[in-house]
């Protein structure tokens, strides 16, 4: 159930075609909430493929960047991290304006193989890039940190005993995003402050990158336990 | 009970005298060992301080970086990051060779204030540059993702069920760490692979201060959960 600070159903946008995007896009649309899955253009295979399945719902449209962002009462950004600036340009900043961006991408920079280095140092982060680019937009980073299925469904693991992290300076848009964690099954959210924070977040991709490969699955997760 | 793959009683290093050199010291003392706390003069006050309060043990010493390392059996780094290389040149290789070196610092730069940030890139480390500085040490990167009080007595969150990180070259020397952290109660230890994944533990000191930030204790730990 979607608590009170979100409506029961919304308009939410999808920026990015990939497993990230269409798995969260799945998600919106069990929930009951109308998905417009936007790309660099319309006729995008993949795209084209996720509304083939999913035109039953009769809530699944498909887009541009601006049509997606211009429909989205809340954008997800669910890009490459190498395309993330240029994705939400061509969504265009007046399609962003105050609405809550959910920023989900890493800064990785695959160009010299694996494991996949980072292109921000730590006195920088592809969420405040993305807030200081698209100032009007409430910028919160989220589900970075985890692998496609868990965001979706966190109780498939540990009983939902792992966390997820959260940051951004506007304290509604994260009320928000809490909410909406939970009616994804979210048991623990850790807000970790402005959205400086995502520093912290995306520099735990290296980490998260040899665990993969320690744990040999991408069904993990890292569980903050304290005193 | 130390198991088979170190000696019951061995001598350790310490190198740097603060907190977390400290705190290993007492607990290798406390399991039985011999421990030279090491700094860059023989009257540091505070090793001074250290040894008067562990004379008791009749096997706490004090000495030079190079007293303690040529005494050491396995040697602890516990310098500041931005002090390693210089401490360990002092120690100097002759006494670092073929030697477990346990390396416990991170890259931090508090140059700029707090947060502070690292002075490496996530293509380097400061575990791989102290390897390469002393290439016949065998050097495990351990420690560095946890307060000095859980380091060596994890069991007093959450029953132990939270993880310690280790990385290195050396098969055999990971093994002598592993023992060694089992000594210290640890029950959950993660070798995520060779030296170049201390890029990882360390690029996850960002996300460790803010979660101490979010958890306003440093009495925590991170567990990994998976499937």
């Amino acid at each position: 159930m979607v608590d009170a600070t979100l409506a029961s159903t919304m308009k939410f946008a999808i920026l990015g075609t990939g497993t990230v995007g269409t798995t969260i896009a799945n998600k919106l649309l069990a929930l009951g909430h109308d998905v417009m899955l936007g790309s660099r253009t319309k006729d995008n295979a993949k795209a084209l493929e996720w509304h083939k399945g999913s035109a039953a719902s009769g809530r699944a449209h498909v887009g541009t960047f601006a049509d997606a962002a211009a429909f989205g009462e809340v954008v997800f950004n669910c890009t490459l991290g190498s395309a993330t600036i240029e994705a939400l340009s061509l969504a265009g900043a007046g399609n962003l304006e105050g609405k809550v961006l959910i920023d989900t991408s890493n800064p990785l920079d695959f160009s010299k193989g694996m494991p996949p280095s980072l292109f921000t140092s730590s006195e920088d982060s592809l969420g405040e890039r993305v807030q200081k680019a698209f100032a009007s937009a409430r910028v919160v980073k989220a589900f970075n940190t985890m692998s496609a299925p868990l965001m979706v469904e966190p109780q498939q693991l540990a009983d939902g005993q792992h966390d997820a992290f959260i940051c951004g300076n506007d304290a509604a848009a994260k009320e928000q995003v809490q909410s909406l964690l939970r009616s994804f099954g979210w048991k623990h959210i850790i807000d970790l402050g402005d959205i400086t924070a995502a520093r912290a977040t995306e520099h735990y991709l290296p980490l998260w990158l040899r665990l993969w490969g320690a744990c040999k699955t991408h069904m993990f997760s890292v569980h903050v336990v304290r005193s």
